[in-house]
C-alpha cells in the first residue's frame, strides 16, 4: 500500500520538529540553487533529502549546462550566439507545446546564469570539444549538446555549442566528474550562507491551511514522522518519476523496463503531494531517451529502421537519436558502416569506447548483408544505392547529414543491432510559471508552494538537448527560492 | 480569467437547489449508460448537460461501437471470436502501457454487453460490409474498424470484425445518423426508468466533506449557481478536452489547432474537477487521428512519408494510418497509385467520397513523379521498385499489405498531397479503477465519485479503434452507474 499523499491540515499540527523560511524538499540542482537564493533574500533556509547526503541525480550526471546567448566560454572559444537565436533552437528543437514563456526567459537571462555560476565558484575550462560524442573526452569545457548544428537545426538557427561542462579534477578516476563539480561549489556557497540540510528525511504530504496555502510538509525519518514549517514556502525539487513504475506506465508507457540517468530516489514524490493539493501537470509523456551508440561511429555510418530505411541525420545529437528511435521507429535501429569508415572511427577519441563493440553481420556486399539482416530484398540495397548516389556528390538531400561525413560505402560492410538500445527519464512533471510557482488546476499558483528541476515540465516539452536538465534546473530553481522568500 | 475548479466545502452548502441519490454530469454515451443502472439499482438519478439536450458528441458520431468475443451479429455474419482473442487484440492495438484489468473486464463483458445494447432497444442490421472504409455506406451493421485484418495484427490475434454500427433510419439526409440511433433508445430507456435530466446547466465544481468525500456538485445555468446533492455518488461523464486549448498545449500537442470527432463542450471540464480533488491522471498525451485520406484508395496505393518511404500497410484501419503519419512521420504523408488502380479505386464504394480528390501530381514515370514532387532523386523511385518486385510474386515483406491489394505500379503515376492530413480527440483522462471508481493519487478511490467515457482514460492508452469510445463509455459508464447507487 503507498504512503498517503493527502495534504495534512494545518490546524491539525500542534508542534513542529523542524521550522524555517524556506523549506525545499530535495538537495540536487534545483534544491540547492533555491536554497542559496532564498538565503541570499534573507530566509533562513533548511534542505531536506531522503539519501545520505547531498546531491541527486545532479552530482552523478555528465554536468552538462545548457547555457548560451554568447557566455564569456561561447565568447572566448570564438562562438557568437544571442539570445535571440538560443531562443529560435530551443524553441524550434525542445517541442512541440514548449512553454514559451519559460524558453523567453531562459535564453534571455542565460548570460546573467552563467555569472551567477561562476560566481558560486563553478569553473569552466576554456577549451571546446568539436567531435561528435556523448560527453567531452576529457575536461573541455564547451561542447554541442542538441544537435545545433545537424539537420533540421542548422537551418532553422546558427549553430552555437551550449554545452558547458564543469571542469573536472581527475577525470580518470570518475570519482570527481563533472556533475559533481558542478553541485560541490554551490553546495559550498549554501552552507556558506548558512543553509541547514537534513538528510535520510523523506518529504511525504504538504501540509495546507483551510484556504489552500502550504505551511509545511510532513516528512519521514527512520520511520518517524517529521513535521517540518515552511514560514514562507515549500519548494519541491524532488526530481522525475523515471523509478515510479506505476506512473511510467500510466504516463511514459515506452519507458517501462528502461529507466536510465535518473536515481532510484526519482520515485515521483513531490508530483504526487503537489496534484493531491490540485496543482496542474504537463507533457507527462515527454522523455529523454539515450541510445547506446558511439557517435563517432553513428556519424559515419548510416543508421537504418527495421525497414532499411534511414531516418535522421547521423550526426545529430544522440538524444535526438534515442528519441526518434524509440517514439517512431518502434525501438529499432541498425547501423551500416562500411570498413574504412569503421577503421576511421575506431582512430578517433570517444568518451563511451564501451559503445564500440564488433558487428553484429559482417558480409562482402550491401546486397549480402541485406539478407543476412533478415531485411527484404531491396530494401537496404536501394538505402545505401541512394545514399552513395548523393554522397558521391557531398550531399544529403534526403536527411541533410553535413557534408565532412559523406562518403559512399564501398566494399565489405557491416552492421550492428541497435534493437532496444534506448532508456531514459521523464520530463514531465508539475506545471510552473517562469517564476516557479506551482499552478493550480485553475491556473492559479498554489499559496506558499514552488518548484524546479525534473518534477516540474520545464523547457523540454517533447524534444530534448543535454545540459537542459540541470540548466532549466538551476535556473529555475534559483527562482523557486527568490519567489519562495518573498513568501 | 478560468472559473473556478476547487471543490467546495460541503459544511458551506446550508440549501441544495437539486437533489438525488445519483448525480451525473453529461448526458452522452456515458452518462445515459450510467443513468440506466443507476436506475435499475434504484436509485434516483438526475442527469446534468451543459448542452440544450442530450447526445453529447456519442449522438453526432458514426455510432460505431466495438463490441466482440462472438456477438450474436458476428456469428450470425459467420464470424468467430472469442473473449481471449479480443483481449489479444485490444492488447496489441492499443498501447503500449494499456490497463489490463479494464481490457480484461471489456473483452470478457462484451457479449453481455451486446445483449444489454440489444436489451435496451438498439438495432444492429444482420449485414456485413468487408470493404475498405472510415464508415459502412449503407446501414451494414458489421465491419473492422481496427486493422484487425491487416498487418501487424492479424499475425498476432484471429481477425474478426468488432465495429457494431446501429441500424440507421435515413442514411441519405444524415439526420438519423448511427450515433444517434444509439443513443436514443438508451436515452428512452432512462426516461422510462424514471431518470430525471436538466440541460443548460454546466458542473463547474465538485461539493466535497471534510474527509474528502464527494457529496454534491456546483453547477452554473444561465449565470446563476445551482447546488445540487448526490446522496450517494457523482459520475462525471463529460467527455475529452479536445477542445481545451490550453490542456491541447500543456498534454498533446500535436493535437494543436486540428481537434475533430469532438464537440465544443469537450473542454476538459470533468477532469480538471476530479483533479482539484486530487484525482490521478492517465495517458494525457493519447490521441484518436482521423486522416483525410479515401481507405479504397489507400488500400490500392502507396503511402510514403517526406522522404518518399513507404511506412505503413496502407490496407490497415485509417485512424492507424493518421495516428503513425501525426506522431511517427512528422505529419507529412503522400498517397501515389498508378491509373489503372485509381480507375479501379473510383468505381468503389465509399462512405468518403469528399475525400477523392483529384491528385496533385500526376506524370508518366515514377521518376517525374519524383522530381515533381521535390523528392530526392532515388527515394521514391526506390519505394515503388522494392514495392513492385515483391507486388509481382504477391508479397509485401516490409510491411505485410493482404496480397489481394498488391500489383505492381505501371504506367502513368499520380501522387496526392496529404501533408498536414490529419485531425483528432483526447483519450487521456481521469485514473479509474475496473468499477469506475476515480482514483486520487494515492492510489485510493475517491469516495463517492465517479467517471466513465471520454474525461477518463479508457481502453485506450495509446493507440485506437473505431467503436471503443463508444465502447468504453457505455460499458464503463454502467459500471459508474452501478458503483454510484451502491454509493
Amino acid at each position: 500500500m503507498p504512503e498517503s499523499r493527502r495534504p495534512v491540515a494545518f490546524a491539525d499540527i500542534d508542534t513542529w520538529d523542524l521550522e524555517a523560511d524556506v523549506v525545499i524538499a530535495g538537495h540536487g540542482i534545483a534544491g540547492v540553487s533555491a536554497a542559496i537564493e532564498a538565503a541570499r533574500a534573507g530566509a533562513e533556509v533548511l534542505i531536506l533529502d531522503r539519501a545520505g547526503g547531498w546531491g541527486g541525480a545532479a552530482a552523478l550526471s555528465g554536468g552538462w549546462i545548457y547555457l548560451g546567448g554568447g557566455t564569456p566560454l561561447q565568447r572566448a572559444l570564438g562562438f557568437e550566439d544571442s539570445a535571440e537565436n538560443m531562443e529560435t533552437f530551443m524553441t524550434a528543437a525542445l517541442g512541440p507545446g514548449v512553454d514559451g514563456g519559460k524558453i523567453h526567459a531562459y535564453a534571455h537571462g542565460s548570460l546573467e546564469h552563467y555569472d551567477w555560476l561562476t560566481g558560486c565558484g563553478v569553473v569552466f575550462k576554456e577549451e571546446f570539444w568539436g567531435e561528435p560524442g556523448w560527453e567531452v573526452p576529457h575536461d573541455e569545457g564547451l561542447g554541442y549538446s542538441g544537435g545545433e548544428n545537424a539537420s533540421p537545426f542548422r537551418e532553422i538557427a546558427t549553430p552555437a555549442p551550449r554545452g558547458h561542462i564543469p571542469q573536472m579534477t581527475d577525470k580518470r578516476t570518475g570519482v570527481r566528474g563533472a556533475g559533481y563539480m558542478l553541485m560541490k561549489p554551490l553546495v559550498e556557497t549554501a552552507e556558506t550562507l548558512g543553509v541547514r540540510a537534513e538528510y535520510d528525511t523523506r518529504a511525504q504530504r504538504l501540509v495546507t491551511a483551510a484556504d489552500g496555502t502550504v505551511e509545511g510538509l510532513v516528512a519521514r525519518r527512520f520511520g518517524t514522522d517529521v513535521r517540518v514549517r515552511a514560514r514562507r514556502g515549500v519548494v519541491l525539487a524532488t526530481g522525475s518519476f523515471a523509478y515510479n513504475a506505476e506512473m511510467i506506465e500510466a504516463y511514459a508507457p515506452r519507458l517501462i523496463g528502461r529507466p536510465a540517468a535518473a536515481i532510484e530516489e526519482h520515485d515521483g514524490a513531490g508530483i504526487l503531494m503537489a496534484q493531491a493539493a490540485g496543482a496542474a501537470l504537463a507533457h507527462m509523456d515527454a522523455t529523454e531517451v539515450a541510445f547506446f551508440g558511439d557517435p563517432q561511429m553513428m556519424a559515419r555510418g548510416i543508421l537504418v529502421n527495421g525497414r532499411g530505411q534511414r531516418f535522421i541525420a547521423e550526426d545529430t545529437y544522440g538524444g535526438r537519436i534515442g528519441q526518434a528511435v524509440l517514439i517512431q521507429q518502434d525501438n529499432a535501429a541498425y547501423l551500416v558502416m562500411d570498413m574504412d569508415a569503421h577503421e576511421e572511427a575506431l582512430g578517433t577519441e570517444t568518451s563511451t569506447p564501451y559503445f564500440r563493440q564488433p558487428p553484429t553481420w559482417a558480409a562482402e556486399t550491401v546486397a549480402e548483408l541485406e539478407s543476412d539482416m533478415g531485411l527484404p530484398a531491396g530494401t537496404l540495397t536501394a538505402t545505401v544505392d541512394a545514399y552513395n548516389r548523393h554522397a558521391a556528390d557531398g550531399a544529403d538531400p534526403v536527411l541533410h547529414k553535413k557534408a565532412q561525413w559523406l562518403r559512399p560505402l564501398s566494399g565489405p560492410v557491416a552492421a550492428w543491432d541497435m534493437r532496444g538500445f534506448t532508456a531514459g527519464f521523464t520530463l514531465g512533471g508539475l506545471r510552473t510559471d517562469v517564476d516557479s510557482r506551482v499552478l493550480h488546476v485553475d491556473g492559479a499558483p498554489i499559496p506558499g508552494l514552488f518548484a524546479a528541476g525534473r518534477c516540474t515540465s520545464g523547457v523540454c516539452a517533447g524534444g530534448y538537448a543535454s545540459g537542459t536538465s540541470l540548466g532549466d534546473g538551476s535556473f529555475f530553481g534559483r527562482r523557486a527560492g527568490v519567489s519562495a522568500a518573498s513568501g
